[in-house]
């Protein structure tokens, strides 16, 4: 996957990454490996220096980004004050993102009114509806869809087999993983003795830039106006987005959380797995939602929270713990009781006697 | 998305939505908007007073759909006796369903055995596989799969990427959001020394009149005879439905719940967001299942139930309740036992000082 | 669906399936039916003798599988140790799987350094990219999309609407549902005052010999190396598996269970639905993990666990039995404290009349 174009010294390994190198400066860089798979001549991270030093002693042939200078070890290394973002700018030294540069597969299926960049690609079987606007360097997959007036800005990449229905709006920068479908109907309907009818759901999507979202994730158009995605949003996979629900900038959504109607998530929240959140729940900024909980009520912001029904982690941690000791607290209020009850019987027995 | 063709009077909105208009009948509405962002000459509805006296006073030109009459005030209003479902009838006024009209689209793949109505729709890039059949009006979207001998009746609506497997029989008047799978294997496996032997999935998929499916939902087929799916059901995003499960009529399932094998759900049944049911369970008619519940055992008709396991929902609140005073309840018995300690000790003291 | 080159004698399936025919070694049998539905000449299967009873009273036309011979019934029956297993064999007797046969579909959009096995099948529509490796006998369903340098070895199948990304290794025997999507990214990003910054992920997915993946599961590539899915692991439907995730054979997992990033777990094991694991836990071999576990820390090998956070299932249990009594246990402990305030102030009272 590497190629020797990407080659580079320590030395500009670490001016890229805003590090410092130590030792050999002029030591090639061919690409970033993990630590437990070192490759010759790439490069890789750790957080504690034992790795490093046991690699220092096999004469392994790969360099570290490290948190602060290790003594003793010739292994050549950049000194970066987050070693973990070193790496990440490292590895996208050496896998830098792609852009189209406008090749139209011929099998896909494009309206005459569509606007599609010249530098955007379009791959195999996409089929792109009237009114769909493309930007510039843009890339839509293999079998994507994009639906009637659907707008994606520049840069922005549908891997294969995404659909993107009418009337989203798609900002710059973005990444859609395959399966993800953007402006199905949110879930509204009133029961009657008829049945249920159908509320249409007539809203919009409104993405920003920046913005990446997993595989299958499903993000719900509005019943009216707009379900809202700031930017530099992250969604893991198979999350669900229900209509109307609003994200803050920057606020990342691990697998499989689960947002209904109406939520309103602030800015830089960070939420984990599984959690889930009723109808019109907030959350404010820079709150912390614990995997799996269950949010049914508002968050203030700065808040980390856990547990069902969401409570302050700390409060939701005792609560837990206590819950965990809750059989040998029963039987000690059972001991107790019954040596209540002795107790009472004696008295009673003493007094008796006195009579 | 609104044309003038729409354009209606207030009066005549109020008879198609079965209201009573009030003040002037002859207000012009040209379609519907949100109270949070009013529109020209759009309806949206209330159901409290303030938001209308507010607009009123604003002289903001919009109609209201309201469930009293609201005195002093004279923007234009239709008096429904539920307000929100007034204001669906008049979306849908507005924004009625489509049918097809006979449109297949050269790319399709259709087999030369299916049977397609002359008014139905086949999608860019649709695959129809043998004895496939499509009734009137429906309209298959691009990227869809209908496996072999897969039936779908009249005026039903399969949106783009959506798959269909073979041997699949679907009612009239229903909606498939993007990404659904219908008719996948069930999950069933023997475990022997030499691994896991799968047991062939050779049922059916059998779903009714008017059920809508939400994005990236699977409904597996059957291990023997039929998964079935009853008139007007309606599903959520992401729900998992296991092979031979039975969901009566009119029952909702919101987002990311998911039933396992063979569980029967009764008519009119409302389960929650991530509810999840064990293999077999049965959930009587009317019950409502809250969000993240989960279903151990069989629930009877009428009843609501929340947590985990699943319980009836007042039983269920207080439980949680008293678990969050358990740190307390803690610290009370703890107290409790040293003041009987120190009692007894105390008596103890004064029988030996009497000695 | 079964045709009567599949007709069968009674003993000749005996014999396939390693039972004992018991009665009419020559009824001919020509297909598998359930319990509640039988079907003329085809066979079933009873764990309890009850049923067969009441059909050989009905003089049903249909043969059973079962553990024990039954006494005073004429129906045809197949005695083994396993009926259900027994069963799964006769289904697999009536229904074997297929294999492709060369059939490329001419609207398969095929790369030119494309490796396709001259007896593998390509469906509709589907898009093979560069380096693309499929082994014989293997079938690519319509829609599919296969990245580049990805690997399919012998007789796997992919369902519609599969897509495989760039990097992906797949064994033989596979099979994998509608919506499955292999090797989109991990979710990796540092947290830095310019926002999020993309870790890419560049790593693979490898995936073993008789994997079966149920529709719309996502397995996401590894960020550095490769995520591995062992040989014979079963995964159901909605399953989340995240970057570096490692599953050792013959695991099933069931529906909308989430694996966070580098998890690890073992051989043997069963998890049930919508269990979840945190980053990096280690799970034993021949575990079983309950259904909604939230399994926090490492698991022991042979355990069985249940709750959030997960513990071993008999005490999760009891924690959860302890639970609900717990309304009731803080009646007891306010009796308690009345009963005992009132014995001090008895007392005290004695005390004092005494003086």
């Amino acid at each position: 996957m590497n190629d020797k174009s990407k080659n580079i010294t320590l030395g500009e390994l670490a001016s890229i990454i805003k590090g410092e190198a130590v030792g050999d400066i002029g030591y090639v860089v061919a690409g970033a490996c993990s630590i437990e798979n070192p490759v010759e001549h790439h490069i890789t991270f750790a957080v504690d220096p034992g790795g490093v030093v046991e690699l220092d002693k096999a004469k392994a042939q790969v360099a570290f980004i490290v948190g602060e200078k290790i003594q003793g070890v010739s292994i050549p290394m950049i000194v970066h004050k987050n070693p973990r973002l070193g790496f990440t700018l490292a590895l996208r030294h050496f896998h830098p993102e792609t852009s189209g540069t406008g090749k139209i597969h011929p099998s896909a299926v494009i309206s005459e009114s569509a606007t599609i960049n010249p530098t955007a690609d379009v791959g195999p079987n996409a089929v792109i509806e009237a009114g769909a606007r493309i930007g510039a360097g843009s890339i839509i997959g293999a079998g994507c869809y994009m639906g009637e007036n659907s707008v994606i800005g520049e840069n922005t990449r549908l891997y294969p087999n995404v659909t993107v229905m009418h009337d989203v709006a798609i900002g710059s920068g973005c990444i859609f993983h395959p399966g993800v479908v953007i402006g199905g109907d949110g879930f509204g309907f009133e029961a009657t003795s008829d049945g249920n009818i159908k509320m249409p759901q007539v809203g919009r999507v409104e993405i920003g830039d920046n913005v990446e979202v997993g595989a299958n994730t499903t993000i719900d158009r509005a019943t009216l106006d707009a379900t809202v995605i700031s930017d530099d949003v992250k969604l893991d996979n198979l999350v669900q987005i229900a209509h109307n629900v609003k994200i803050g900038s920057h606020t990342r959504i691990a697998a499989q959380a689960g947002l209904s109607g109406r939520a309103v998530i602030g800015e830089n929240v960070v939420i984990a797995g599984q959690a889930g959140f009723n109808n019109g729940v907030k959350v404010g900024d820079n709150s912390v939602v614990g995997g799996r909980a269950g949010v049914v009520g508002d968050i203030r912001a700065g808040t980390m929270v856990s547990g069902y029904p969401a409570r302050e982690h700390g409060k939701s941690q005792r609560v837990i713990a206590a819950t965990m000791r809750l059989p040998k607290l029963m039987e000690k209020v059972e001991r107790l009781e019954k040596e209540l009850a002795e107790l009472v019987a004696d008295i009673k027995n003493k007094t008796a006697s006195k009579i």
